[in-house]
């Protein structure tokens, strides 16, 4: 499948105000691979040399960012908007009910395009802003301070989002074949009897089969455990 | 049950360079109720005017603030060291074999301390300072540019990490303790100095951190490492 056809994330800054956290967030463009992004009257010239330098090597994000004029333009082709708060559920106030962040990838769809749109690092959105929304979101950290940095919150939200994604680029982790974990039960039959520990070794293996083992980490022990039962065997002949 | 009871983490930063993250970290120290931090030899002034300005209204997050001489200060204490790297799974280094950011709330206790270290925002930890941690983490964005900047990587770990705090307990498992940790670090050491077999034992001692033990099955597999060294040792004799 192409990535064209899972979901895609438009980035939505409305008149950010610092050029450090504009730098910062064309970094994570590039980190969570975001499709586009869509600045509403930035408070800066965004080609700021002081923004390139916090862009680090995401400098080519600066391609994806169209400017805007109004929140509008930057959404009304999107599937579904979601804005984001620090202040949310407050009693009664219908327009700032909405869900917690790590909620939010079961209830975004698996495909088409989605807006993630943030508010001034000052005052966030306006309550005309939030109106425009499809979805409220909030970072409820649990703590008194609950205000997050611009550029943080993105961070998360990139982060929770990009996890419903298809992640193609992503390493392929290479997990233990049935040889070695077969040569590693045996060895620690070995170690069973040489030791008479059965609790230790059946503590042992349960801890070392639940552990998704890498490829390099089961030889690496099983290598290990070769050795400890040469060590023991040689000293009882 | 009171927060005290649960839960506790130490930020460390290992020669951290700049004075923005720095500040920006202090602030997330607060947005997530991190209980310490330990800095290894900075290479600011940590009460800088510009550390303050970033730190916003966590300006007394610096009163969590420890500077150490080196790693081991920071984390010789602690139940768990999970330390972080942009590079994982590189094949057959087993050093750097270990498990993404999601699944870390799986793999780490529920109460006690644990320490999340980072490294320099140039060039991470040197791989002393990982050979000194029990497990390895990494961010996978699954994008071609996978390294974050600093206090971004910080951001996601503290929030993960804050996730299984606020979660209720399902069942009481009553989870290994500092003291037989410690001892499982020590025998592993000296299983090291007898085999020779330093890959074997990182991978090992990997894979038991990981894997959330119970409390007899720490005490279980800690027994067992006693008398594999016995007989080695005897052996030697």
């Amino acid at each position: 499948m192409h990535r064209e056809e899972n979901l895609r994330v438009r980035l939505v800054l409305v008149s950010p105000e610092g050029k450090i956290n504009f730098g910062f967030i064309l970094r994570l463009a590039k980190n969570f691979n975001v499709n586009e992004i869509c600045v509403v009257n930035p408070q800066f010239d965004i080609n700021d040399s002081e923004v390139l330098e916090f862009a680090a090597r995401a400098k080519d994000s600066i391609n994806k960012v169209r400017v805007a004029e109004s929140l509008t333009e930057c959404i009304s082709d999107v599937l579904i908007s979601v804005c984001t708060t620090a202040k949310l559920n407050l009693e009664g106030d219908v327009l700032r009910q909405g869900i917690r962040i790590e909620e939010l990838p079961h209830v975004i769809p698996r495909q088409g395009l989605i807006a993630l749109v943030f508010g001034r690092e000052s005052t966030g959105l306006t309550r005309d802003e939030l109106r425009q929304c499809d979805i409220i979101s909030t970072i409820d950290t649990g703590s008194e301070y609950n205000v997050l940095n611009l550029s943080h919150a993105v961070a998360l939200y990139l982060y929770e989002v990009n996890k419903i994604r298809e992640a193609p680029h992503r390493r392929e982790v290479y997990y233990c074949g049935q040889h070695v974990l077969q040569a590693i039960r045996r060895y620690l039959d070995i170690i069973r009897e040489a030791t008479g520990d059965e609790r230790g070794v059946i503590a042992l293996k349960h801890v070392l089969f639940r552990s998704n083992m890498s490829i390099p980490e089961c030889t690496a022990i099983y290598k290990l455990l070769k050795k400890i039962t040469h060590k023991i065997n040689q000293r009882a002949k």
